[in-house]
């Protein structure tokens, strides 16, 4: 840290992301990603994009735009495009959240949220979640706050039915919902048809799970107009050429092969149930979870020394130190074959760890 | 604007991005592109990139930058990646900009600087040209403030020379330095060699201009170690896989290529000094700019009016409508195919004119 460097920014700890190993040989299930490569649709206009590489994009995404509010039955005025979703949350921080406008996020949910927080001076509101993990749906209805929890939630995966974030949105027209839709594609259900009549929604979305482009960096988030509006204010007073040619195109690409969509999150989902029904059989505890990823414990040993011990054997999961998640390992779904070499060394290792 | 943004913005005015015409046919001198196409090298490394975009990039985008800092002779710890250099400079802004640390800034320079000082609510401070366009450095030496100046400078495209740089980093090393090098690379010299000697020093760079990777979005901040670790704080609390694969893999592709790189700046030189020198033969006063632009005006037609003549004629030049720059028009150095059609369509406006 430099003596130049704002003070309020001294206590300020920024987000840790997963490990990104720079060496092949590993089945990586720490970071949500897909395993499966791009739509070959997503290929070419990729390809084709390079020749205007010399070019600026077009600041306002317009056929992106476009083709995101024709597949969710809104107007392009309703959509943001951003480098990622992280961006899109980072735009909603910075024009709503401040000293007197927090937003209350449940206590066990994605981790950037209370650096958001921090980063605007905005005080960390959380509330605990239910016994069986989920989402306190009442707690986000009572609540004056702001108001942003991912769904299918962050680490657990468990999904609020749209019918709660629907009474958390109409509990009071003055504050901001934003829901977070990172893990929506694997069997859970959108909450987008609610922006038509709810002004104060906003959900965000991305191409980095289910549209198999993490590494491409598209975000978005959908909203009434005037919100959607606020945040053009922020990004055009930010980085105004925030997605580029490249993740333009590949999005483009992506979102016209519905098949190859559709058959990436059957396969995921799939795995899914195969890994939590053989994860069960192992007696690991598994969260009932709808996203990419399963949340698991077993009682014969803890998540740390599990996580470490699935590493020797160049599996890579997601663990954190926090006393809620300490327990627990999560473990990104992968391709059918990861997942039954995962089922194996899991069983490996609990059966070490049982002797 | 919802009822939610925040007060503060209320009469935040983002920064208005030059045209992108939709459809061909244009010569398009507005942005500062280049007229080149990227390397072949930017595009192997491009395509190859494509079979790992389900992943998340390396967050540290450790490869793109060992291979800046090697190029400028300093260490990886010196080196910030970005979303374009827009978000390098809205990563400083952030860190060091509030109502008691403003930065000051030449009146006329690059549009955002105003934009960003609005954002994080810092006075707009600015010192005017000297009567040749040029920035005064005099002026920066004196202030007490954080600087920030493009260099060559945005609009005028006038160098100041690194001795004259190095006054005003060495004037005092309790303020910033932020020289925002986007046109260095057309006949310029890089402050650059400055930061080993002085941690106050951040220089920008960018891809968009000389690398011809505009629509690629890669940005970059050089400084110390101290620097670039608060600007880190920031991006890792703000988006931390803020440059993805497709950007960083043409970067390093485009860097790894100096012939062509050479061959592309000497090319923009050799037309922008045969532009200059027959918009004088035309009678147009041409600032003296060392960047891959021309700002000029005429006695005859005001820079308003030139430029919809120039539109109606398919070549779009950049007009500014603030007073200072209102007689002018900032014209993109094409190709010499370009720039030739240029000044043809440029000698029909202004005989009419003359008339």
């Amino acid at each position: 840290m430099s003596k130049f460097l704002l003070k309020k920014y001294a206590s300020l700890l920024p987000y840790t992301p997963g490990e990104q190993p720079k060496t092949g040989g590993y089945i990586k299930l720490n970071t949500n990603e897909s395993p499966f490569p791009p739509s070959e649709k997503a290929r070419e206009e990729y390809l084709k994009a390079f020749d205007k590489l010399n070019l600026y994009n077009d600041p306002e995404n317009g056929a992106l735009g476009a083709a995101i509010a024709k597949r969710y039955g809104l107007k392009t005025g309703n959509v943001l495009l951003t480098n990622g979703s992280d961006e899109a949350l980072a735009f909603i921080y910075m024009a709503y959240a401040d000293a007197e406008h927090p937003f209350a996020a449940p206590e066990i949910s994605y981790g950037f949220y209370p650096v958001f927080s921090q980063l605007t001076g905005a005080r960390n509101v959380t509330f605990p979640l239910k016994p069986d993990c989920s989402v306190d749906a009442d707690a986000f209805v009572k609540t004056e706050y702001n108001v942003v929890f991912a769904n299918p939630n962050a680490q657990t995966g468990t999904f609020m039915p749209v019918e709660d974030v629907e009474r958390i949105v109409a509990a009071s027209p003055e504050r901001i919902v934003a829901v977070d839709e990172a893990y929506v594609d694997f069997g859970a259900e959108s909450s987008v048809g609610l922006i038509k009549k709810y002004p104060n929604l906003i959900v965000i979305g991305t191409f980095s799970k289910s549209r198999s482009l993490a590494g491409g960096r598209i975000g978005f988030a959908l909203s009434s107009e005037e919100i959607v509006s606020d945040l053009k204010r922020i990004k055009y007073s930010f980085n105004p050429y925030n997605l580029g040619r490249a993740a333009e195109a590949a999005a483009l690409g992506a979102l016209a092969d519905e098949e190859y969509f559709s058959e990436c999150t059957a396969r995921v989902k799939q795995a899914r149930e195969f890994t939590r029904a053989e994860a069960k059989r192992l007696n690991m505890e598994v969260v009932d979870g709808k996203a990419n990823f399963l949340l698991m414990r077993s009682e014969l040993i803890d998540g740390g020394e599990l996580k470490d011990r699935l590493f020797a054997k160049k599996i890579i999961v997601r663990h954190f130190s926090t006393p809620y998640l300490s327990p627990y390992i999560r473990v990104t779904i992968g391709s059918m074959d990861e997942m039954k070499t995962f089922i194996k060394v899991l069983e490996n290792i609990l059966k070490g760890a049982a002797k």
